[in-house]
């Protein structure tokens, strides 16, 4: 096996300017026989962004599968849902999906996977191989039975969402895998017995054989060098990873710029887009420091509530970490984990939305940003004697609308470009 | 490459009643004719232990190479480190061994390991490759200059040293070493570059290549899961690690039980002997807990005194240190971080003597152990009428005494054992 070790690029380096993640385009609009349109009113507007502001969607897929218990709120955090985001992760926990060997829930999450797809969100699966919430029937197989079992699932998986799902969490928190003492598990036992680097090899490889086109992430919460040694270990083992997941849940306070920026030095050397997989920044007290596992921390709603306070200083948190993450280019995307208080993970209130499903601030100032700021409204521009017109904006996907007819049009590379686009397209 | 990892053994786990240690030997004397000396008295004494009791000979150097400052409180130390140990480690530092290129203190570490080897002592360099304590010079090199400096000073140490040197810690603390933020040093550049598997590929082969029949240790300090990630990276990579070596320094407190078996149970999974390379236990006040490099703490011999309260406390956890260590079957040395208070690491009093040359209670405690409840004194015994005489005693070797003539014999398995010997030898 080849070493897919290489060293750091020098140019990825933080730039809070984000000049990065922006275009300055000079697009010649020219008609079906290539005259230039020239003095000519156009509409452009953009419709995606390259950047990926991603979401879980776990709570919409009662509702996508038509067993909301409360349609018109689900519906009502579905129209936020769809306002800021354009990324979802869906969770294939190995004991929710397949809780009994043999009956996976596949039809309820392609439903829910499609429902996304169809409305241009691009739909992770998290994870297809994990420790925690492993099914318990592993513990009753043989190591080499645990083996097969979890090859078995990935390649399942992979190929009944193939083309709905082609982007997957490959392997989760493999860091603790093999010591994680919180419950006795298969996969644990698996790992134990193979190492991390064969079961890192295992998750990537059998995903990648049923499906070559795959993008797979390596994902951990684990930001110390243990995460950077097994990042090489992968990589000298010649495991191909596409993208480097990193989580930041931010339950025992928030990581700060000096964390952050030294996180992103660390974990972009090795030449992968990073993925921030998993970011909670709550607008409650945070869970005290010397818990260790956040899943220790037994809190019901009422007793952690959102607090006007919190959710002040979570409005703070959430923009300077969505500015200090895009300020670095190897960060292609980064996903909010949790939409709605209301069913979060440890009842956290970590959500944008209130128990209530009005907006907490946080909410208000992403959108500002991620539709706003960051973000090119439907602007009336006229083109020049030789059909030229000029604009700004952040790398995605725009439309250009002249006369009625729309034209397509995706700004990949940041900096100076001169497109030419014809109008109506042939 | 062949991945070298394997799976756990389970027969690996702690017994505090140190059986693994022990050998119930029945011992059959036979004249040069092959009858058995019948009924007659013998001595047995113990020569030497197989467990390795080791300590650092740093301080010894300049007494062994006639530059001693005081040599009768030199050669006290000397005889108070002969009487307790039976390994001795020696410093190869980069930036100390070869401080201007092409000058290295080849001749003066040779008399010094030399002067171990000549009394039975097994001599152990310290280490071969170290971002810490690296050449100045190498920072005046290029990345594949400095690639290939390093890798002439492994051949050259090993080769020079070889036959009296044949055990090295091949490299030092390879889980901060491309991260090192101390001080700028030419082994961390290449290790940024190289990545950390690369790094141990260079030592580990380099040295094996200079010097077939040596034994090399993976060391370093760092305890955490980034340290079984690394092991796991480098058996991957089908690098051989003869043994592993796990630093205990507890400058900020001692580990305890629980910690240490821990570190036992997870480090033994590897099925790679242990060394415990570097362990150090204060009989003064710790280092603050919030120091995170132990070399930041910079303090006056003066400032830092052993302390009665201190000894005895110290004297304790010695013991209790050495017999969980022994108690796990995969350890197989003990290094002890220095024999006096004088010239020690951070002028803390971590020795076993005091800065005046009298001995704390650790020193007497552990003499009292290796020489003492774990060995076995020169015993007179009789044989049976078949020529047999049993003893029970510590894994190692051993001399039999008949009328003058002295027979070794070396034990080498623990449980019940059938030997036969021959007086006088053929």
């Amino acid at each position: 096996m080849t070493s897919l070790f290489t060293a750091p690029a020098p140019s990825r380096s933080y730039d809070p300017s984000l000049a990065h993640r922006r275009s300055q385009t000079t697009l010649t609009l020219s008609d079906a026989t290539g005259a230039p349109l020239a003095d000519r009113d156009v509409l452009v507007r953009q419709r995606d962004h390259a950047f990926g502001f991603g979401c879980i969607g776990f709570e919409l897929i009662d509702w996508i599968n038509g067993r909301s218990q409360d349609a018109a709120a689900d519906a009502a955090v579905a129209q936020r849902w769809l306002a800021l985001f354009n990324r979802a992760t869906l969770p294939f926990y190995g004991g929710r999906f397949e809780a009994v060997r043999g009956e996976p829930k596949t039809a309820e999450l392609l439903a829910a996977a499609r429902w996304f797809k169809d409305r241009g969100i691009g739909v992770k699966g998290h994870p297809l191989l994990w420790h925690t919430l492993s099914p318990p029937w592993l513990m009753e197989l043989e190591v080499e039975e645990i083996d097969q079992a979890l090859r078995d699932r990935i390649r399942r998986e992979v190929r009944d969402f193939a083309g709905v799902i082609d982007t997957w969490d490959a392997i989760n928190e493999v860091v603790i895998m093999p010591v994680f003492p919180v419950e006795p598990n298969g996969v644990t036992t698996l790992a134990r017995q193979k190492g991390r680097v064969a079961m890192m090899r295992l998750a990537f490889e059998e995903a990648r054989a049923a499906n070559p086109n795959i993008t797979l992430l390596l994902n951990d919460f684990d930001m110390s060098t243990a995460y950077e040694c097994l990042i090489e270990a992968a990589l000298e083992a010649g495991i191909q990873i596409d993208r480097l997941g990193l989580q930041s849940h931010m339950h025992q306070g928030t990581w700060g710029e000096e964390q952050t920026l030294r996180v992103l030095e660390r974990f972009s050397r090795y030449n992968i887009p990073i993925h921030f997989t998993e970011t909670t920044i709550l607008s409650g007290t945070p869970v005290p420091a010397d818990i260790s596992d956040l899943n220790d921390w037994q809190v019901s709603p009422e007793a952690w509530p959102s607090t006007e306070e919190g959710e002040a200083r979570q409005a703070e948190e959430v923009e300077a970490h969505y500015r200090r993450l895009l300020g670095h280019p190897s960060v292609e995307s980064l996903t909010y984990w949790g939409l709605p208080d209301k069913d979060m993970w440890l009842n956290a209130p970590g959500g944008l939305l209130r128990r209530d499903g009005t907006s907490k601030p946080a909410y208000d100032r992403l959108h500002q940003l991620i539709k706003g700021e960051w973000w090119m409204p439907e602007t009336p521009l006229r083109t020049d004697e030789a059909g030229r017109l000029q604009f700004e904006g952040f790398l995605g996907d725009y439309e250009v609308e002249l006369d009625g007819a729309i034209a397509p049009l995706t700004i990949h590379a940041p900096g100076a470009a001169h497109l030419g686009l014809r109008l109506p397209l042939a």
